[in-house]
């Protein structure tokens, strides 16, 4: 497996993700122990997707955190490309953002990048439709339950009036040459595609501060970019930390892909369809119950195992629990699966409730909270 | 002289332009007298930029007059590229463009390129310094009197949030390799050039009709590729009518530039100035008086005479007297001179007077006019 390749670009992830490999590839840091332990101290609090290096890579977290302790403070900034409906995936990092958020009191940015998601001709999106992908998604991201007065969600082609002036000074700053080695465009590629990133490091500037950029690290490439021009401008080198991708329901490789719906559960999926599919996904288990009981399985490439590793089982001793249990055979595929299927169904059910009830308050997040009121009234320059 | 080359872009005029070559070169079409006189009789009046062909290159101008005779009208879009004060050869077009509007008394749109003039890199200019040239700059066109309810003026910082969306649909049809092409962009070119065609086609679209845009020739790259895109949008190809520029005082070589300040007359100058600029301005006469009045002189180089002919003297008979008595020595170069100069410090003086009492107008074309009113409340998709 080693020797595989695999490709991880913001609009591509293919193969076996090799993550310590993707680490020195694109010049990001470990998370060590030390730092981890340094970040949760300071949060007061543990968080699973910490421990368990599902966050495994980072930039300058350690002077974020340098900022936080000698009271400069930090923001956060992430976001998403409105191109069809969210899954769990796409899910796990807002709530991780959330997380940071309640921990530390900061500010939270989220860009829904409309324009990106028509820009990218591959997928065939009309602006109409990325534009009610972004109030779909918005909705979602809403009810996953931030703080009214401290996170603004913005829309590129809303918001656009108030950052072009700092995007045409970003855009300055940037060649077709370096875009083309970063995100390997090309002369066919269109004149607004090569443009878009300058509107994505825009809100890594909000703040005369750091930023810290909680997203799939796939998205590191804008922040490389950010951090060869920000101190130019005026403003903090951005900080990230980098999340490793939820595997696809369908095995270890690749990312869960809406081209693929069997590969990935849908926030708005219903309880049926959820067994259906966790029945359906791969598992790291033997052919037959008795070979299981006498060989065990591998819980490195059970899928069940790995998304209530990755998410849905918080308690680190009883993941753990599973994981050997698993590999002893004293746990079946499918019984993995029916714990899955119950922790995944009632994440669901809760996270569809609120979503019912989120359109008012993602009004609070988009235009009348405390923070987006502060940001429709500014220009940045 | 015809062996000579000439480049025509809208960054750069070098050498002797050849316009009948720049016809060739740029695939436009020359004005006919029928086509002249067809636009004269629609007008209901003449005007000496057309019967002497300064603006003397077009693309459509005959299916203008048709959508005119049928009813179905057209619009009238121009700019202005805010990097500097305003010369008297920026300023002929939005006269041209005026008389325009009076005569058919359609909706006119004037776009403030500040985002470009920034995003050129070898001009230096702070966007800050864009943005207060799109100011005043903007005072000098307010003078020039269109019609506030059917006016226009707009600055893309400003108003780029109303046309994002429909920026972006035009960019996805434009790749790198074309703009490189038309423009001669580079891989080093910032990506916000590359983009910036798209900002600069998008007032072509403003209503579902036709449009004619009255500018001198090296803007045509960009209606080129406007042509090639709008009907695949759902709009009408532009149609343009092209000018030749204004010849600097300096002599017939390119055109009047910033960097030559002794090249140009700005529309700030005072009459001392105004007549120290002519007074060493390029002649076309002999070195004596004697020889002069022996061997005549060439208006054809006579640079006073020349923007007489351009501009200043609208009386055809007076102007073609006026060639005749040089041509024949009756005329001196500094008689020539004297004539101008007269002319341009009236037509300053005017100017200067309507411009200090621009600021209200200014008001109406960019916000509170009735066009301006619509204009703000539409977004362009």
């Amino acid at each position: 497996m080693a020797g595989e390749e695999f490709v991880v670009t913001p609009w591509k992830v293919e193969g076996v993700v090799d993550y310590d490999r993707l680490i020195e590839r694109f010049g990001t840091q470990p998370i060590s122990d030390e730092l981890m332990e340094r970040l949760l101290r300071a949060a007061g609090e543990r968080h699973h997707l910490l421990t368990r290096r599902i966050f495994f890579s980072h930039r300058d977290l350690d002077k974020v955190l340098d900022d936080w302790e000698a009271g400069r403070g930090f923001f956060l900034y992430t976001g998403r490309g409105p191109s069809g409906p969210m899954h769990i995936g796409h899910i796990i990092p807002f709530y991780f953002t959330k997380w940071l958020q309640d921990r530390f009191g900061v500010n939270v940015y989220i860009q829904l990048t409309d324009d990106e998601k028509f820009l990218e001709e591959e997928r065939g999106l009309s602006l109409e439709e990325t534009r009610r992908w972004a109030y779909e998604n918005a909705l979602d991201i809403a009810a996953v339950g931030f703080d009214p007065d401290k996170t603004f969600i913005f829309q590129d082609t809303e918001y656009i009036g108030n950052i072009y002036p700092l995007a045409l000074k970003v855009a300055r700053k940037i060649n077709f040459s370096w875009v083309r080695a970063v995100f390997g465009f090309n002369h066919q590629t269109n004149i607004g595609m090569t443009f878009y990133p300058a509107i994505q490091i825009v809100p890594s500037l909000f703040e005369k501060r750091r930023c810290l950029i909680p997203a799939a690290i796939d998205q590191d490439p804008y922040w490389r970019i950010q951090r060869d021009i920000a101190e130019s401008l005026g403003y903090y080198k951005t900080a990230a930390i980098h999340s490793k991708f939820l595997p696809p329901l369908t095995g270890p490789t690749g990312k869960m892909s809406a081209s693929k719906p069997e590969s990935a559960i849908y926030l708005s999926e219903d309880p049926k369809s959820v067994r259906k599919k966790i029945w359906q996904a791969y598992s790291g288990g033997q052919p037959t119950k008795e070979l299981h009981r006498k060989l065990g399985g591998n819980p490195d490439v059970d899928v069940a195992y790995q998304w209530l590793y990755y998410f849905f089982e918080p308690d680190d001793r009883k993941v753990e629990q599973l994981r050997e249990d698993y590999r002893a055979g004293k746990i079946l595929s499918g019984e993995m699966k029916e714990i899955l299927i119950e922790k995944v169904t009632k994440f669901l059910e809760e996270h569809q409730a609120r979503r019912e009830e989120a359109e008012e308050k993602l009004r609070l997040y988009k235009y009348e909270g405390k923070l987006a009121k502060e940001m429709w009234g500014k220009t940045y320059e």
